[in-house]
């Protein structure tokens, strides 16, 4: 499958918290890169989302902001 | 000035495509590691975006979708 | 593979408008159900979206605003 | 009131989930067709939302992710 | 009509500046506080934006990003 | 720094609420207009934000949905 996002990123799983509605999950994508990503619960439990495991992160392009100093 | 966001990246700007309404600005934020953002064109003209130039991307961790193989 | 979205239809794309920048796309995904998508250009020429070929749409629960009368 | 989504649906409520800070709401839109949104707690229930009532599911066309197989 | 956003804003249309696809609605709420919208060309023209006129903004709380310096 | 987003209001924090995984920040932005904003919970912890403290709310263009009656 693939998908219409712009940016799509491979990494693994470092570290997975599961709340009562939400999981957080944190990927590294490449060394000292992470993506932080909150999706539901049910989500994380279907996609069997575990530290170690490979997983992808879709982020559209209009959803990034751009900050300058 | 600190953002909210979980994820924020400090990369180089390697692309900046201007339409009319939009520009497409794309960010080297580790070797290979490429996001792309679509901000208004009123916005990266004021932030003076331009090729080369250091710059971040600030994304919510609500906005990313993960996806596993 | 799978995403995380709550939100995953499959459908028929019934009609494809491209712009400069982006390109709208109407998904058929239950009779008289469709669902308009707007996705950057390249992204739909990557994904070789045309009327009549299936594809999916994939909403994060987040963005779902519920109204009522 | 009309607004500017470009997808918006009418159905019936299957489901409601409150948690401490979020609710989740399961909406029939056309048979087998189910969308789930994550709304705040207070705006569930300023908004009455219960099981059997009717209601509306908005969706930015921006927001919508297109996959293909 | 009642909406799940948290953020729901009453004002008046400044300005409107329609493009190919998209347009840009700058509405007032209140004095010196303006709000600027990109909506679909399409939602701008069904929902009958024009500068004098009343319309309102609604915005997730989850897509507001904080900062500070 | 400065920041992409169209929409970018300095206030004063109101009310702040945490949960397990989220906050929910009030900002008066103007007497009167009030924006509401979730982000994580560790993100409000490093920000700082508490009650009587300035911070600005940032909102995309594109993330802002427009209505009328």
């Amino acid at each position: 499958m693939q998908i219409s996002t712009r940016n799509f990123f491979k990494g693994t799983v470092k570290s997975v918290q599961v709340g009562m509605v939400n999981a957080e999950i944190v990927l590294e994508v490449a060394p000292g890169i992470e993506i932080t990503a909150i999706i539901s619960k049910p989500s994380a439990e279907r996609l069997g989302i575990a530290v170690g495991k490979e997983a992808y992160a879709a982020i559209k392009a209009s959803d990034v902001v751009i900050a300058v100093d």
